[in-house]
């Protein structure tokens, strides 16, 4: 076996698939490309990802997964449980803001992916819902938020925090008076929340 | 004159106009099929709309306005402000549900004509949002909503709802829970407003 493909691991794999879909675009990019990219045979991929939706599928979750991650520090940061949920907010705005606006061509391509993947989708949701959830449990703990379902409630701010996050919105983002729109609407929940 | 052109009004026009969309779609529909369907000349249905954007544009906004007035009888109905609230964000939410779900290519045709009259749309939002905030200064002045500046917050509570009257939500309207998505959300905002 050659030494490359002895180093071969599926982060590396991943890394080079990302960097076919942003050059090739999610419609024409192949596993053998991603081989190629790697100066690999296209079965030592296979070994690591069994097909190529399968490859697709381990792409989006580790794109995703990149904004979780970011995400789970705000929630155990040593603050109040209403700034956290306000800093979580933000850096969720953040993060989808400055992936649609730093790199548009593989921003598309992820709306492309995460249509395909709808089961990665869902548990990113719940992966970032849970977060929201911790942060405003502590807030009941604390006695300075309401909420009796702290899960529910989490969804409902996520719902209607969508406009800041959802990549439909994309567009919008770019608009002079979005943050005063978001400072708006968060304003609004946080009354709720403590209401 | 044939006596058919004698009786041609601008609402006559805009309903043939509705309805060759729906039949041939947004890129085929031409002036010369709504007179077509009218029985009169093309000359005629450009004596009521001088090109074929402004007729495009005057269909775009009868479209939006059935939902404006729709809602304005909610505006003005006899109950106290945060039941009016409610009702009026679940009179969008029903009447957009019913636009999407009864007819969806019609649906389909008005979101192409939307994205290409966006003066019309920003004018239906403003239209809105102008009922939505006499509904929460009514609450001000009746001292059940805290809001300083109504426009503002009614904005906020518009894009808070987005996912229950944005046409990009539609496919998740079909959902079995959204229901109570939207009751969730409703209720932060209404203590919210409460706050």
């Amino acid at each position: 076996m050659a030494p490359t493909s002895e180093t071969l691991t599926a982060e590396r794999i991943l890394e080079a698939t990302e960097e076919v879909l942003r050059r090739h675009g999610p419609a024409k990019a192949t596993v053998v490309d991603v081989a190629r990219v790697l100066g690999v045979s296209h079965g030592s991929v296979y070994r690591h990802f069994r097909t190529k939706a399968v490859l697709r599928e381990a792409v989006t979750k580790r794109w995703l997964d990149r904004t979780t991650a970011a995400l789970s520090g705000v929630v155990t940061e040593d603050a109040d449980p209403e700034t956290r949920l306000r800093d979580w907010l933000a850096a969720l705005f953040a993060a989808k803001r400055r992936k649609a606006g730093d790199d548009p061509e593989l921003f598309a391509t992820y709306q492309v992916l995460t249509v395909e993947n709808g089961e990665a989708v869902s548990a990113h949701l719940a992966d970032l819902t849970g977060q929201l959830a911790r942060i405003i449990e502590d807030g009941v703990d604390a006695d300075v938020f309401t909420a009796p379902d702290p899960e529910a409630t989490a969804r409902a701010v996520f719902h209607a925090t969508g406009r800041f996050h959802d990549p439909g919105y994309a567009a919008a983002w770019q608009r002079h008076d979005i943050q005063t729109e978001f400072e708006a609407v968060v304003d609004l929940l946080v009354r709720g929340l403590r209401g």
